[in-house]
């Protein structure tokens, strides 16, 4: 079994790294906090042994090669640590640091695997920063072409490729440099399913479909005083009606669709000002493909039908766009299994969040283990989960792994 | 008559000062560019033979001290230079620029007045950095003490008082050391009213009621993938729902009231984040003052019920609120009368803007003039009134003046 306090304390360390004045956990990708969060992971895999390698997106692995596996393909465990906005510290972290911890365990234990087994912190998971989400995995997968992911701006205006260079995480590995034998991803569930179940592990068997977009509503700016309300050409109040069509449509539906805006703003954003431009975000999901782009389809209506309405000008950027995952039944099995033998309760479950997993499913067999997230809260400071849970989830992991390599 | 090319060469010049790289015009209260506005006003005060005095909230007055008036009540010309962002050039200047004008002109003519003639440009008009609007005159006129104006903070984080101080305008002058007898402000209309019915002047006999609040709804940041729709505490969605209440029960009114958000911000504004928080503007107007307390408690009704429904917590603080205001009868007759006697269509009407006249309303005879503006637009850069309807207003301007100073 894993060594729980060295977890912990790893996590409270790495969760200590890109607080702001107010106490606040924001570690967007590439940006400073980044890079410090990512030095003391290397810190760590050099500590468990590891060969590390950084790829041109910024991917960074560690690799144990056991001397006696050199030829074979690797068992890749990982995840990420770029955090959200005021984030929790186990998103993402937990599972890079479980598997450091796994592999610590593994070679403690004098084992000697019959592959490689290595594990990766992925480059912007988040998205926040740099869309889509899950870059640095899609990436490697195969998914996205890395200069072209390199060019992608920012919301703060930066280029991901200048960052990683200043940041001093530009590697040299082209990606999909490592071509895994199968992929396993420990992470929170951020949703309710499994505390509200009482159930300790998730065996995750599919992920659901992800649409970005970012809506731009163009209308013209006037007097807030003299403007009478049906000469007005409002992109502000033309926003908000989305934003409401959006949650009245995902509320009254009897299918698990879920509609989110996340970022809204106004121009020239004045109190006495009529907006003259709203431009927001739209995440869509939908563990179903057709009823996906059922979605978007009504949404696209919508936005038809509001501009003639409105008299203004909507345009609509894809931001990302996956369809949902179905994950390897056997890897799925082997974690309900390990569950079992550990005494834990188990089920199969689907992941509402994208993960890096998602991508890496592209090239190799993968599934996710879970574990529950207290009162289903995640990408909030009060993202928590249980230390037995945490324990537990690792332990699966490690078992996971072991059966993979071949230990 | 007054000198028309030197008018319109000043409100070019003016409409210069404050714009950015991309040609947008933005001279917010007590910026650089409101300094540098401020100091040609004030070298053209000087070139008109003015004496110039600023008080401590920083208003300029510009004042011609006939030596056989000494000692009665001066007749106030006046408006602002401060602007809104990305704004037109004719806002407040045309007002502050004419006033210089039929000083200029009245002293060519080599007329002398029984009266001082003095023209202002208040400070802060717009309220768009610092709340209320009509700051300078509010305390001008001995409706907000100036220590507390001072000590206004902006959207910026500033303060008035320090801001004042840094550009050079916080003046030595007790708000009210000038006691007018009578003041006339000309403006452009900023609506619709006058262009639609073919008039040139609008005698306008009174202003509507005008009432600013910003609301702060807190929900709870949680994951836009995991969380079912049902379990959302979403302050965005509930913000969206505020604004479209405003408009819905703003259009579908008979009365004139008009309802505005013009500022609406999400925290922490991530794309996979449901927001935790969301902070707006609500501009609410009428020229009714029971009507506008109607408004306002069925706002601050809807808003409790929603706090209830949507598990949300929603404060509002007050940034602004003055009544309805009856403008002097006398002289809006005076403004009809010199339109007649030019030839010029004119009628009486309500102010949907505020205005400075509304607070110097508080301590003498006050009313306004209106000229036409294009398409009724205000508060964009596409703000405009044509040359004829300009010189038009400031020559009626010019008979009101030089009627109510004796000329
Ligand atoms: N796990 C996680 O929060 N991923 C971020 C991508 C998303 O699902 O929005
Ligand atoms: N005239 C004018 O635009 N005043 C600004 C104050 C307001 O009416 O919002």
């Amino acid at each position: 079994s894993i060594n729980a306090e060295r977890l912990f304390s790893r996590l409270t360390k790495l969760g200590q790294i890109g607080r702001d004045g107010d106490g606040k956990l924001t570690r967007l990708a590439a940006t400073d906090t980044d890079k410090a969060g990512r030095d003391a992971v290397v810190v760590w895999m050099k500590e468990a042994g590891l060969e590390i390698a950084i790829d041109r997106i910024g991917n960074i692995f560690g690799i144990w090669r056991s001397p006696d596996a050199e030829d074979q393909a690797p068992i890749l465990m990982g995840s990420h640590i770029d955090t959200v906005i005021n984030a929790g510290i186990y998103d993402g972290c937990y599972g890079v640091l479980a598997g450091i911890e796994v592999i610590k365990t593994l070679r403690e234990a004098g084992v000697v695997p019959s592959r490689p087994i290595a594990v990766a912190a992925f480059t912007n998971e988040e998205g926040v920063r740099y869309a889509p989400d899950m870059m640095g995995s899609l990436v490697f997968a195969g998914g996205l072409p890395v200069e072209e992911a390199l060019a992608t701006v920012g919301i703060d205006g930066t280029l991901l490729g200048a960052e990683l260079e200043r940041i001093g995480y530009a590697g040299t590995e082209d990606p999909g440099f490592l071509q895994p034998h199968a992929y396993v991803e420990l992470h929170i569930e951020q949703g309710p399913v499994l505390e509200r179940m009482g159930i300790s592990i998730g065996a995750v068997e599919n992920l659901q479909g992800i649409s970005w977009q970012r809506i731009t509503i163009e209308g013209v700016a006037n007097h807030a005083g003299t403007t009478p309300m049906a000469m007005r050409r409002d992109a502000g109040h033309a926003a908000a009606r989305v934003v409401t069509f959006l949650h009245d449509r995902a509320i009254s539906s009897t299918t698990p669709t879920v509609a989110t805006v996340g970022c809204l703003h106004f121009e020239p954003s004045a109190i006495n000002v009529i907006p003259s431009r709203a431009t927001f975000t739209v995440d869509l999901r939908d563990p179903n493909e057709q009823r996906l782009k059922d979605e978007e389809a009504a949404l696209a209506d919508y936005l038809e039908k509001l501009a003639a309405a409105e008299e203004v000008c909507i345009t609509a950027e894809r931001l990302a766009r996956f369809e949902p995952v179905i994950f390897d039944d056997n890897i799925a099995e082997l974690v309900e299994c390990a569950a079992d033998r550990r005494g834990l309760s188990s089920k199969r479950m689907t992941s509402g969040a994208g993960h890096d997993a998602q991508m890496i499913a592209r090239i190799c067999p993968t599934a996710m283990v879970f574990v529950p997230s207290v009162g289903g809260i995640s990408h909030n400071p009060r993202e928590y989960t249980s230390e037995s849970d945490l324990v537990a989830g690792a332990n699966v992991l490690l078992d996971v792994v072991s059966r993979l390599a071949g230990v």
